[in-house]
């Protein structure tokens, strides 16, 4: 049972947002920016990002509800985002995804724990700062939305098939009801 | 050094939000409605949980910012902020406010963190629902903002006086540039 008076038979963050429209808006706007903006990153690989730190982070709505956003996203399966989540060193990724993806899991721990090297190992491989910025703002959201969802301890349906539909939703509609933005790599 | 190329000679976030203006905007907005909305808590009130919860995440930029903040606002001092930061049970603030930091500390460590003792232990005190969501909320904020701040290395200037100014302006000014909006207890 959610912490506080969260409108009922809605899940996750979704609840939390209808509780409280004033902050929804520049969280879905982050969201939106972050994982559907323009950007040399897809929009599934975003979505792979957000989530193996929300797996880290043990949220199991944002996981699994991104995971099926991944998955629906062109680039992007089921299988690919689950072999990213359990070991994506051995994944068949990118290794500039992986790069950013190690980035991404010291962000998690704490900001501190991203060292100069780990920075200098994903440029060396092609990253361009503005994909390591985003891909630490999007580690860092993460860390947010993660605890805001378990925090208040909002519905969270524990089949992870019913995530599937949201999943498509998210990944055609995006976070604030925007069309999907093309990126570089969609028209690759 | 940071870790990108962000602007020189300019703080923190501040830098961050000069090199990534899009989520900036979302970034800055989501401060100013929590910190600066309309709320039933106090601006300091609300500043000493970010404090608290930068002071967790060992963020000396943000903790030391924020510490300043609420020393300038009504109600706040550095003698305050800084007992609340050090040891909140024994320092001079309402049991609700306690009630409330200990929320954000769970929050700190995890959203799974926080038990339904610690919210009914805040309810008994007089925390409305509102109060409770926006704990979470700040709390989970500040584990983004810390992370994004330090994720980047972003210029922190090491003198803690440095931040007085910064506070200054944050009380008076806020996060959108905006005034500050009264709350319930600033009229009191």
């Amino acid at each position: 049972m959610p912490h506080i008076n969260l409108p009922e038979g809605v899940p996750g963050i979704v609840s939390a947002m209808a509780f409280r429209p004033e902050t929804a808006k520049p969280l879905s706007e982050l969201a939106q920016i972050l994982l559907r903006g323009p950007s040399t990153l897809s929009a599934a690989e975003r979505e792979m990002i957000a989530t193996l730190v929300s797996a880290r982070n043990d949220c199991f709505f944002c996981q699994t509800s991104h995971r099926a956003a991944a998955a629906h996203l062109p680039g992007g399966s089921y299988e690919l985002v689950d072999a990213v989540r359990s070991d994506y060193q051995n994944a068949p990724i990118t290794a500039k995804l992986k790069a950013l993806l190690n980035i991404a899991g010291r962000v998690q721990e704490g900001g501190k724990s991203v060292t100069a090297e780990d920075v200098a190992a994903a440029r060396r491989i092609g990253a361009t700062d503005l994909e390591i910025h985003d891909t630490v703002l999007i580690a860092a959201a993460f860390c947010m939305y993660n605890r805001y969802v378990d925090g208040l301890a909002a519905f969270t349906p524990p089949d992870p098939d019913a995530y599937d539909e949201m999943g498509a939703r998210m990944a055609t509609r995006g976070y604030t009801g925007a069309a999907r933005e093309t990126t570089a790599s969609d028209r690759a």
